[in-house]
């Protein structure tokens, strides 16, 4: 059987721009995966419906204290670790419904990794609401990029249904939280995971689909 | 005001032995922490009581099937990545109320290590109960301890109540899952923070407390 040829060895990132942890692999992650040779495919999508569908109203390191009290004392030692910069948003988790569908018309596009570094750094370190149209502008205007147009595409309901599968699909995948990365059928989850997700997708030979 | 001398680099690790993660960590820690320099002190504690507080019946990885599903492959991944053999359990959480109950007893003594390690490995590796007289007398028969009379201690009410006091004392301090490390005031959770925690432990110089 043919299958089309595959050109590098690749990697999905599932993440969600609220997500403090899908922070720290978004500002690691293209340096790390150009280390390894391998290519990126950006899924951006939304914890909420997922959380939801577990029967959650909010993130657990909101619905469980003793977790959630952990979780930023961890995220400040890890920034420390990883040379990044840090502050506990005043407002956890933030929206991020508009962001994530520009994110999805970007998804292919060389500037997905700039966009969604800015969008984290908006919200973990300059502790912004990063769900507003004036936000998600003033990002794509620093980009170089027609920020108008792209906010009328994302907001077109066939975008809008496009962001909703996406969801879909991780849940049906079974990610439960985020960054979830997918090497193949493998399924890694949390940004403690990425080394090891990176050095399996390296390790396959993307020539071996080719037959 | 004076403090009593403290003579090495410490580190608490609380553990519970029918937690698969503890598994990773009770494997690794000892020759990890010998090349850092940092004394283990060994926190047996249940974590049962502490979910039961979350209003919790059983594990997270029962309880949330999602991330249930996950942690099976990601053991089997972690146990290949530190060369540790891995079955995984037909029946989990096992209880581990008498065997936590003797791991109490020695835990400040030279034989908590190899005692811990050997019920890991029943539980995760041989995939046997390890809450019965039979297997924990194995266990210490096997290290030329004296096991009935350990038995006979571990059951005393004051040993009861002692494990129920140590973990009251987890769930005051914090804690909400297993392995969790503690260095000084500085929690870490998860054997994927082991390092951190070492580090951070061997950095800590303990003659500063002597003044």
């Amino acid at each position: 059987m043919t299958k089309p040829a595959i050109d590098a060895a690749t990697l999905e990132l599932w993440f969600e721009l609220g997500s403090n942890y899908s922070y720290l692999t978004v500002m690691r992650i293209e340096e790390l995966a150009r280390r390894h040779g391998v290519k990126i495919i950006w899924k951006p999508f939304l914890l909420g419906p997922i959380f939801k569908s577990f029967g959650w109203d909010s993130s657990p390191f909101v619905l469980q204290k003793e977790k959630g009290a952990y979780t930023w004392r961890d995220m400040a030692r890890q920034c420390e670790k990883y040379h990044l910069p840090w502050t506990r948003p005043s407002k956890f988790p933030r929206r991020t419904v508009l962001p994530a569908r520009v994110a999805l018309l970007g998804a292919d596009e060389p500037w997905i990794g700039a966009y969604s570094k800015r969008l984290m750094q908006i919200n973990f370190v300059e502790d912004r609401d990063i769900d507003t149209p004036e936000v998600v502008s003033e990002v794509l205007d620093g980009l170089g990029l027609p920020a108008s147009d792209l906010l009328g595409e994302a907001q077109s309901d066939e975008n809008k249904l496009r962001l909703r599968k996406q969801t879909d699909e991780a849940r049906r995948r079974g990610v439960f939280g985020a960054p979830t990365f997918f090497v193949r059928a493998e399924m890694f989850w949390g940004n403690d995971r990425l080394e090891d997700a990176l050095r399996l997708a390296a390790r396959i030979d993307p020539k071996a689909d080719e037959s």
